[in-house]
């Protein structure tokens, strides 16, 4: 049983360091070589869905509106845009059914707006000055990438449990060089956090000083509870027209995390509008997309219902993997309290805040002795998170016996670290 | 049998006039609906390939280097590198495998080389004031427009039957604004020319003026003879780097017209260094292409052998089409004397010149008697055919019988056409 370190006399604190030393070396001397980077869904899940592969036969194609075999249907087959639309709550009419990565879409969406403007734009962002970005943080390191790669300014955004802080986004969208904000509204990553209704209203009501900005609704983990059933999320389309922005948001969500990781189905959803010049756009860039896995997708997730019947199952492979990080973060950290940590029930991620000045050395430490993990910093804008503070742990890809010893490795490094800077190591 | 227009006394040019009319409102009245606008496979070719979407299993993922159900591999499965790099000629290290597109791949590159700028570019091309870019034309109407769209001015290059007018070219490189050239080396689009062995060795050897050049080359019909065995072609990236100008060139194909179109693999070639740097800019915009596509292309096609087998029986459909359209042009136009044209062994097109002045309206009367062709000028940059006299047909897509019939409509609309501008009507 750990001892809580504000409290603890110097004495106890060395001697909790030796201990501590002393279960790391015995853990690096196993020569672990265990993986908590990425949310990869691990092989279980993935043998969940083998029958996929061979689900779709040429009988399929019969007595469709189109040849999904062939060149043609920019916007997706109108089968895998229904399904879309019902799994998102929107019109399959505000649907694009893309190719194997919704990050590719962002970035697409992105790139377009730079170098061609997007619906209603003044001009294209490359004829700019200055482009500002709102990144609320901890959030998706990839998105901030997309963002800075073209050279914006990015501004971090606090996340508060609730969301993004809208009094500050609020402000900062007085600003006419902010262009847009990344957003992950359910189960965001890496923190878990579901933004509130008060918060998703907030966000459809803005009036940017931007007439192009763009409000980038990544909801990957749309339907991903791995605790618990479907958690229903009011549709960003419907609340963004209500409110008088019909053409402010782009909504992205894929199946990498319900199919194939990468090889299976991505979607956008923005007004008709939006979708009416995005689609000029596009048909310079590409003839269609892979209409033939769209169409497996549809044969096999079918609709909503039996979509949500196979997140289940994820969740049943899921479920013991998160319990085992909150388990030992419960038992070993938090009597010591040097870190606090989200309790998510759906998405990737657990998000822990150690006490400032801990989150890189803790990584290194880990590093050493085997276990990779998202690196420090990267859940904020150019890698650089202020207090040194906030860790990633991405449970899905080890087994559940492996993530118990990266847990172990994990928890006694943060100590180590705490350790190290109480007693001037 | 047709007159010679030339030759031709008014009183004949008026009863040829009657009669073509006649010929033309009866097939009109036919109320047809034929397309031959786009290179596009049939349905026959399609159900050729039909095993090919079962012939994947969960067995086949096994014994792999890397599970390439998950996410990983930016630059693609080692064994689809293997296949592509035999099928081109080049090292499996200078491939990258991408997702269902090429012309996709071919915008990326070009959309990053504008954004970011891509490997020893001295800045990115949004920031000049001017790029001008070579258009070989008659070309393929998408790569135009994807230089048009970012801006480029848009130089006409006149195709020789050897390739591009490479004095012309040679001369226009010493302008260090001209930033690249598309380029499609066998079986050209539309004029189904292969570019001599002295013009691609020209190429590969230009001394362009801009250290920032791109040579893209568009391998789009690399192993697509439709008449006789496969015809060897030279490894442009060899080519390059033997004449000291390794960086220059990226090179694409794609397996949509081998298994299915907008369904399949795509594939880019370019230098180990050019690759190196480029993956550091695709990592901001995806995780990793369709490698279960991949793998499944690479269970299908197996080998290059095995592969021209299978295009082989693509053959086997195509010929007959092609031969369609060859004996209606030598049947019905060739005594006229009012155009000339292409006769491919591969590729998807035939290329038809008519005499000036006359394609626009052709296409205008062949449309309104229900056969959509590619737009008259399409294969010239802006969609201007200076001579209004280049028409690109695309057999492939209807069947020998309603080819037979859109033949009689195109050839009977040419000659109205040329007679309407000789007798000034």
């Amino acid at each position: 049983m750990s001892i809580n370190y504000t409290n603890a006399s110097k004495i106890e604190l060395e001697n909790e360091y030796a201990q501590c030393k002393e279960k790391y070396d015995a853990l690096k001397a196993q020569g672990l070589k265990l993986n908590m980077a990425r949310g990869k869904p691990g092989p279980e899940q993935l043998d969940l869905i083998g029958d996929m592969l061979t689900c779709l036969t040429p009988e399929d194609f019969k007595g469709l509106s189109v040849d999904a075999r062939n060149y043609g249907e920019l916007t997706g087959l109108s089968e895998a845009k229904a399904l879309f639309a019902e799994i998102l709550g929107c019109k399959a009419e505000e649907i694009l059914v893309g190719g194997n990565s919704s990050l590719n879409l962002m970035y697409d969406t992105v790139a377009k707006a730079f170098t061609h403007g997007l619906n209603n734009f003044p001009c294209p962002w490359h004829k700019l000055d200055k482009v500002k970005w709102l990144c609320p943080a901890p959030g998706y390191d990839r998105h901030f990438k997309v963002t800075e790669s073209f050279g914006f300014e990015l501004i971090t955004v606090p996340m508060t449990p609730t969301g993004p802080d809208m009094d500050t986004v609020e402000e900062l969208i007085k600003d006419e060089a902010v262009k847009g904000m990344w957003c992950v509204p359910k189960y965001s990553n890496p923190d878990g956090i579901t933004y509130s209704a008060e918060t998703v209203r907030r966000i459809a009501a803005m009036k940017p000083a931007a007439p192009d900005f763009l409000l980038m609704w990544d909801n990957a983990y749309c339907i991903h509870e791995f605790a618990g059933d479907f958690v229903p999320f009011e549709d960003i389309l419907t609340l963004c027209r209500e409110a008088g922005n019909p053409n402010m948001v782009y909504e992205y969500a894929s199946t990498s995390k319900m199919t194939f990781p990468g090889a299976g189905v991505s979607v956008m959803a923005t007004s008709e509008d939006n979708l009416t010049a995005y689609k000029k756009l596009l048909t310079v860039e590409i003839i269609s997309y892979d209409k033939v896995n769209q169409l497996r997708h549809v044969k096999y997730l079918k609709n909503k219902e039996n979509t949500l019947a196979l997140m289940k199952k994820h969740a049943g492979v899921l479920a013991p993997k998160f319990a085992c990080v909150l388990e030992n973060l419960e038992k070993e950290i938090a009597p010591t309290g040097i870190a606090s940590w989200q309790k998510p029930t759906g998405g990737y991620f657990v998000s822990v805040n150690t006490l400032p000045g801990l989150a890189k050395r803790t990584l290194t430490l880990t590093k050493e002795a085997g276990v990779t993990m998202t690196g420090a910093g990267a859940t904020f804008p150019y890698g650089i998170d202020p207090n040194d503070s906030n860790i990633r742990i991405a449970p899905s890809y080890p087994t559940v016996s492996e993530l118990e010893k990266a847990m172990q490795v994990f928890c006694v490094s943060m100590k180590i670290a705490a350790l190290e800077q109480k007693l001037g190591k």
